[in-house]
């Protein structure tokens, strides 16, 4: 059993959501990779009952807590307060860290207001985390089950003090078996299809299989136990993505490619040493922006009526025929241009049916390259943000499929 | 007293952060504007033993509270489950709820899996919350003390379901004085210079003063108690946002304009029916891509090489000179196209200079109207897609400060 560990993060402004708690996510994401389980994140305000409470609840819960916020020098920072009230333990003054106080105004220039003088003080029995990116030290105590640390809030300095200080101790207090994650990103194929799809695949009890689904892909995630045969853990794996076939477009942690849709393709043109040029039209400008900074696409144009598209290229097909007509814009654009591969998106449906949130318009993608047309097709419902995004995505994911499997 | 409320957000990706909660905040936001004191926000994994003690707790603890995820086809989707065995209710299956998903499958033209079938069973004295956004329906629930809600985690799921649904339940079932809370949105100036700025004025203690910086603006918050005089409220904020200017494109909750920047354009084009062409350079699509679905937006281009474009368009001026190459350009544009307004971006800054975080890039934007051309420049440092990001709002925003105040 892996030690397990809560995210505590105190401040009003998180609980009236006027901040965002990254750093609940952020300190997750490390301690997971070292090996704890994430029971809980917990945000209360600057309320000093709130937090003794909390307090009392996580030290006979969790093996281990760290707690952002309310280390601060004004009246509504009260971690050391409800610390020693919530343990009943004596405040005491520390000269050690009142000279760092003092210290980091006197580097500033600055005069230190009389209100820093309360954060040299702590629980009893607290051992203090120096921190050089601010005026609030940290500090770590022992309670009963739990080692709490407590440090700053403001997103850097506890990043500093986490990945300086409280990582070593983490790893030096606990016996920690990080677990091996894999994660498998598909393209074009929904979370319940997926499920669907690998339903026949006999899953052991002590692999978590997870699912994640956002605007630019679902994620299939397996986590295995440390002790896990590395050759069980790539065989399973590997069964899961077979399953799933071509939409499978990186896998994080095997190996294998891994980061965004744009990143796999980028290293694949890269290496291929490609050129491309785009025509977009339903995700009008979002595929060239995913693109941003990325020296092989050459030549981008969008266009919003397919009619000024044909008139603009003396493309003389039939424009019912979306097929034929991006092959058509394809190899107009291949002709003028230096680019060795085009990429072409059209769609049907007209401007009430892409607005509307419950009618699909029909995307039809083209890719031109030295060994000829390859197509794909998809139906894509939903908002227009959601129509315009994967309208980008799936033009693009023509592309990776072909650099991929050179073949479709 | 305001009565309270509880944050419960459930899924693997969230405890170990995997995703940063951002329904919380949105949530929590949108509450405390109703009236209501958010007491805490929980975090757990999808573990059936963790959520049916979480439910527990807080149905002992607070009036009302809003629980986000779970209610997948998967099998790591354990809401409905949980709640059953919480509170001891069997689950009943909802004959209405398959219908609508079924219909959702239906109109995408895609064959239901058989998973997504749990998504009908709630607890017995539950009442659905019907979700046309997508297949997983929510459900509310009271419980002892507490009103539930259950919601999807898909973040534009949950907030089409709290828009549409929640907010007039928990407006009818509790008593709530709301505070008056002022948002007031900038662009084109940070966080500290905004503190600075506003540095003379002062806020009453009753007043909550709060800060939020995102990629698209930076958001100076007032929150007012609900008995606060409306003229001491339209003083302090008419105060607070002269202080900031023209940087103003929005003020949420105070009568004027509200909403993001491009519905604050869109508002205003609409109005005044103009049209629009756009060149951009800088923000490779991203401009356009915003202005999805905008009718008057009538041709949009964009451009990697300034060289190009140039010769594209036969402007001979001294590409060094990069406003006057910005009105050729747009002169050009305007020759040939029907749009009354055009709005041309460029910017200097190499290659090196554009992929480089920590150098600045100059931005030109030109609008030309009918009265004329109308400039800004603005520097921007950061990482490619800040620069990317800023650089297609930042032309927007030239356009919205014309139209806002017909000068510069």
């Amino acid at each position: 059993m892996n030690p397990t560990l809560e995210i505590f993060s105190q401040g009003e402004e998180v609980v009236t959501g006027q901040t965002v708690d990254t750093n609940a996510a952020w300190l997750s994401e490390h301690v997971v990779a070292m090996g704890f389980t994430v029971t809980r994140h917990t945000a209360v305000g600057d309320k000093l009952d709130d937090l003794v409470t909390l307090l009392r609840e996580i030290s006979v819960r969790a093996d281990c807590c760290i707690c952002t916020g309310g280390l601060g020098p004004t009246s509504d920072d009260l971690t050391a307060e409800a610390v020693a009230k919530a343990f009943d333990l004596p405040l005491e003054f520390d000269d050690v860290a009142f000279e760092q106080i003092k210290r980091f105004f006197m580097l500033r220039n600055r005069s230190m207001p009389e209100s820093n003088r309360k954060q040299a003080m702590f629980p009893k029995g607290a051992e203090r985390i120096d921190n050089a990116w601010g005026t609030a030290p940290g500090f770590s105590l022992q309670v009963g089950r739990c080692w709490f640390a407590f440090v700053p809030g403001v997103p850097f300095e506890m990043r500093h003090l986490f990945s300086e200080s409280i990582q070593t101790t983490l790893a030096s207090r606990f016996l920690l078996r990080p677990g091996k994650l894999i994660t498998i990103k598909t393209l074009g194929i929904g979370e319940s299809a997926i499920q669907e799809r690998i339903s026949a695949i006999e899953i052991p009890p002590q692999v978590q299989l997870g699912f994640r689904a956002s605007p630019d892909d679902v994620q299939t995630k397996l986590l295995f136990p440390h002790d896990y045969p590395e050759t069980a853990v790539a065989a399973l794996a590997s069964k899961v993505a077979e399953e799933l076939g071509d939409s499978v477009f990186a896998i994080d942690g095997f190996g294998r490619a891994s980061g965004d849709l744009v990143f796999v393709i980028d290293q694949l043109m890269t290496v291929g040493g490609h050129t491309l040029a785009v025509v977009e039209t339903a995700s009008q400008g979002l595929l060239a922006a995913k693109c941003i900074g990325l020296p092989w696409l050459l030549e981008t144009r969008y266009e919003q009526s397919l009619e000024r598209l044909r008139q603009k290229l003396a493309v003389t097909v039939n424009g019912n025929d979306l097929i034929a007509t991006a092959q058509a814009v394809a190899g107009a654009i291949k002709k003028t241009g230096a680019a060795d591969f085009v990429l072409v998106q059209l769609y049907a449906g007209d401007n009430k049916t892409f607005h509307d949130k419950d009618q699909s318009i029909i995307l039809y993608n083209t890719l031109l390259t030295g060994d000829g047309f390859h197509q794909t097709t998809h139906s894509v419902a939903g908002p227009i943000k959601r129509k315009q995004n994967q309208a980008a995505l799936l033009a693009l994911d023509l592309l990776r499929r072909y650099l991929q499997h050179k073949e479709l």
